[in-house]
C-alpha cells in the first residue's frame, strides 16, 4: 500500500486501484488495452466526514466501487482515485 | 445460499440472483440467450443502514427487485448484485 | 381477491389489477388488443410505511392509479402491480 | 355539482371540470373540436392532506387550474380530474 | 387597478400587467405586434402564503417580474397573470 | 453610483454593472462589439433576505459575479441586473 | 503566493492555479498549447462559510481540484479561480 501526504476534504476517500490482472482465469495473457479497469482498491487516505456523513472506511481497507467512480488524481507520480464514500459499495 | 466475506456500506444489500429457469411453464426448454434475467434473489450480506434508513431485510431473505436494480459484482468467482435496500420491492 | 405471501417493503403496495372489461358500455364485445389497461385494482399487501410516510390504504381497498403506475410482478402465477402509495390517486 | 363516492389520498383533489362553453362571446356556435379545454371546475372530493400540506379547498369550491393539471379519471361514467392542491391556482 | 373576486392559493399572486407602451422614448408609434410584453404590473390579489413562505407583496404594489413569469388567466374578461411570489423580482 | 427607488424581494440584489472598459491593458481602443460584458458592478439595492439567507452585501459594495448572472432590468432609463446574492462571487 | 484584496462570499474559495509545468517527466519541452491545465493551486482567500458549510481550507493551503472546477476571475491583472469549497478534493 502506498502512503501519501494528502488530506481529503469532507467525505472523500483516496483509493489506490488494484493492479489489473494480466492473466485470465484460463491462464491466457491478455494484451494491455484489453485489461478491464479494476474496481477494487485500497484506501490510502480518508476525509474527516461531514455533518451528514460519518466515515466508515479506514486506511488499509480493501474496497469495491463502481467502474466510473471517482476522479483520477496523480499524486507523487502514482495514480489514485478520489471519490466520495457514498461511491464505495463494500469493504472486503 | 452462498456465504461471502463482504461488508456492504450504508444501506446496501448484496443479493445472489436466483438461477433463471430454463424450462417454461409448458415444459419447453428455452435456449440460453432467451432466458429472462432473474428478478428474485437471496440476501447474502446487509449494510449497517444510515441515519435515514434502518435496514429491514435480513441475510437469507428471498427478495424481489426490478430488472435493472443494482450493480453486478463478482466476488470470489460468483456473480452477485449490490443494490440499495430502496431498490428491493418486497420479501417473499 | 387473491391472497399472496409477500411483504412489500417501505411505502409499497401490492395491487391486483381489475380485469379489463371485454364489453363496452353499449354492449359491443371488443377484441383483446383493444382492451384498455385497467387503472382500478384491489390492494392485496401493504408495506409498513416509512419514517416519512404513514400508510393509508388497507388490504381489500379498491384503488385508482395512473396508467403507468408501478412495476409488474408475477407472484405465484398471477400478475400484480407493486407501486408506492404515492402512486395511488384515491380509494373508491 | 356531482357527488361521487371516492376518497382522494394525501393532498389530492377531485375536480369536475366546467362544461366548455359552446357559444363564443359574440354568440357564434363553435363546432365541438374547437372547444377550448375548461380550466375552471368544481371541487367534488378532497384528500386529508399530508404532514406538509394542510388542505385549503373545500367541496363545492370553484377553482382555477392550469390547462395540463391533473389526470383524467372516469368515475361512475362521468369525467373528472384528480390533481394535487398545489396544481390549483385560485378559488373564485 | 382592477378589483376581482378571486383568492389565490398558497404563495400565489394575481398581477394585472401594465399596458404596453405604444410610443417609444423617441415618440415613434410602434405597431401592435412589435410591442414588448410588459414586465411591470399591479398586484390585485395575494394568497395566504405557506408554511415556508410569508407573503411580502400587498394589493396595489407595482411589481417587476420576468418576461416568462406566471400563467395567463382570464378573469371576468380581463387578462391577468398568476405567479408565485418567488417569481417577483422587486417592488417599485 | 445610481440611486433608485426599488425594493428587491427576498435574497435579491440590484447591481449596476460597471461600464465596460474601451481600452485594453496595452492601450488599444477596441470597437464596441468586441467589448467584454462587465462582471463587476456596484450594489444599489438589497432585499431583506429569507429565512434561509441572511444578506451579506451592502449598498455601495463592488461585487464580482458570473457572466450570465441575473436578469437585465431597466429602471428609470438605466440598465441594472437583478440577481440572487448566491450569484455573487465576492466583494472587492 | 499572491495577496489580493477580495472577500469571497459564502462557501467560496479563491485559488491561484499553479503554473503549468513546461517540461515533461522525460525532460522534453512541450509547446504552450499542449500544456495541461493545472489542477493544483494555492488558496488566496476564503469565504466565511454558510449555515451548512464550515470552512476547512485556509489561506496558503495547496489544494487539488477538478479540471473544470470554479470560474476564472481576473483580479488586479492576475488569473484566479473562484470555486465552492465542495469543489476542492484535498489539501496536500
Amino acid at each position: 500500500m502506498s502512503t501519501v501526504n494528502i488530506k481529503p476534504l469532507a467525505d472523500r476517500v483516496l483509493v489506490e486501484p488494484a493492479a489489473a490482472e494480466t492473466t485470465t482465469a484460463s491462464g491466457i495473457i491478455i494484451p494491455d488495452n484489453a485489461k478491464e479497469k479494476p474496481q477494487k482498491g485500497t484506501v490510502v487516505a480518508v476525509g474527516p466526514g461531514t455533518k451528514d456523513v460519518e466515515m466508515t472506511v479506514k486506511i488499509g481497507d480493501t474496497v469495491l466501487y463502481g467502474k466510473y467512480a471517482g476522479t483520477e488524481l496523480n499524486v507523487e507520480g502514482k495514480d489514485f482515485l478520489i471519490m466520495r464514500e457514498a461511491d464505495i459499495f463494500a469493504i472486503i
